[in-house]
């Protein structure tokens, strides 16, 4: 397994690996089992997989994590080699973002609501950061998770919108035996919050059941999920939506395939997660 | 020489073509002397030539000439066939900017200031265009008159920032005898128009004289230049300004490479010059 530190080291390596199917990880590091299942796709479906670590400073606001951002460099390391990665792209705040840079790439529409309400300038952060690794690496497929819905459609929508060509693939969100998808963030949850975190998970398992019941009223719905989360003290709810799975338009009742979105707050730490349904046919 | 109108077949056509040096000489199409000065360079450097026809529409403001904009499509394709051009790349509006199209990139500091004041949403239009362009066409050199001087440093950093593979390659501006900068919208000047025209680059070449006389005061160089704009009639002057030829911060006094921007309006025509000059050594 290499490991690239330089962008022009990277420009290098990557016109030496013409006409080879490169499969792309991007991250920020700090990996899980959910980063691990990405990587394990890529390695089935491309002959070279490329994972990028880097704390984007853009996605993150001024009131944000970005310094205590967990960085365990060496586990990172060793996951990477361990799942058969190929190359490591690590690059420097310093280079990737020099300081006379000032180009951003913005996704509008999709990404002003729900994350971006909470947010405003997180996704400008993702997708500009996105389409500079994306240039850089030319992979033919980029993968992502789905635990970031918003994130991928965002992306995926920028990818689609200027050409590029890399095919997004999905991922399916990764979750604890108990439900809750992972994330670096959840390291930060006390054991009290840990325990009160679930009741996300379970909410929104909640509302796909009652889908998967043809509850096709979202009032009716959402309900049955606040039901759910009003057991837990010490939490509290930031959004619950049914969303159109496309356009994450809120919907007023079930039509095609739907997202339940998700956003809470445990004390000082946000956390997300989403289920994907469809209602069931009725014959 | 093939035309091409579809993005599909675009990407089938580049996937065709990896590993071959590609010259791409974007344009709006109603070619002159000055893209074919662009096509001729890339002929020379390159081994396959493509040139996109596309009247942008995200760089026109509402109350410009969208719509009224020449699309001489018979001889435009006449002259890059023998220029030797391999491929136009001609895809219309519809397909470019679908219904849900949502992406923009725009390079901040650079795009606000000159034609940025003039034209607030014009760079965005040319970067985003010109990204898709770059994405779907991937070549390894891009041709860009000097003519529109502001244009090419604006996407030369895009290019540098987004870490975009391809050499932005600069042209020298093509001229009229009389030294007029060739332009696609000299068509509009009426006979008397296009002759107080001559008066932008004539009071550009003084700026260049009293520089290469070791004049280094900033607003003597503007006084003898306005000195010659003075003489012409009906014109009136948008902005003239001596500035860093990198970073287009107005100056004071001349130090390093520098270049004279400027804009005139004549009647509703608005013409743009500029020429870049460095101050001679003194020994």
């Amino acid at each position: 397994m290499r490991i690239i530190r330089s962008i022009r080291g990277l420009q290098t390596w990557r016109r030496k690996h013409e006409n080879q199917k490169i499969g792309f990880v991007p991250t920020m590091g700090a990996l899980h089992e959910g980063h691990l299942s990405l990587i394990r796709q890529a390695r089935k479906q491309c002959r070279i997989v490329v994972v990028s670590i880097f704390v984007n400073p853009l996605q993150f606001s001024p009131t944000e994590d970005l310094s205590r951002y967990p960085r365990p460099v060496k586990s990172d390391q060793q996951l990477c080699r361990e799942a058969g990665v190929d190359l490591i792209f690590w690059p420097s705040s310093e280079e990737f973002y020099p300081k006379d840079f000032q180009t951003s790439v913005t996704v509008s529409q999709l990404s002003q609501r729900w994350e971006g309400e909470a947010r405003p300038t997180h996704f400008e952060g993702v997708t500009t950061v996105v389409a500079k690794l994306l240039c850089l690496i030319r992979p033919a497929q980029s993968y992502f998770g789905q635990k970031d819905y918003q994130q991928l459609l965002v992306i995926k929508h920028m990818v689609q919108d200027l050409n590029v060509d890399t095919k997004i693939v999905r991922c399916p969100t990764i979750r604890e035996s108990d439900g809750l998808a992972l994330s670096s963030r959840n390291r930060y949850l006390s054991e009290s919050q840990r325990r009160s975190s679930t009741v996300l998970s379970a909410a929104l398992k909640q509302g796909v059941k009652s889908i998967k019941h043809y509850v096709i009223d979202v009032r009716k719905i959402k309900n049955n999920m606040q039901e759910v989360l009003r057991k837990t003290s010490g939490i509290s709810v930031e959004y619950l939506a049914v969303c159109d799975a496309k356009t994450l338009d809120p919907l007023k009742s079930v039509r095609g395939e739907v997202v339940l979105l998700g956003a809470i707050q445990i004390g000082s730490i946000r956390l997300i997660d989403n289920m994907l349904v469809k209602l069931p046919s009725m014959n």
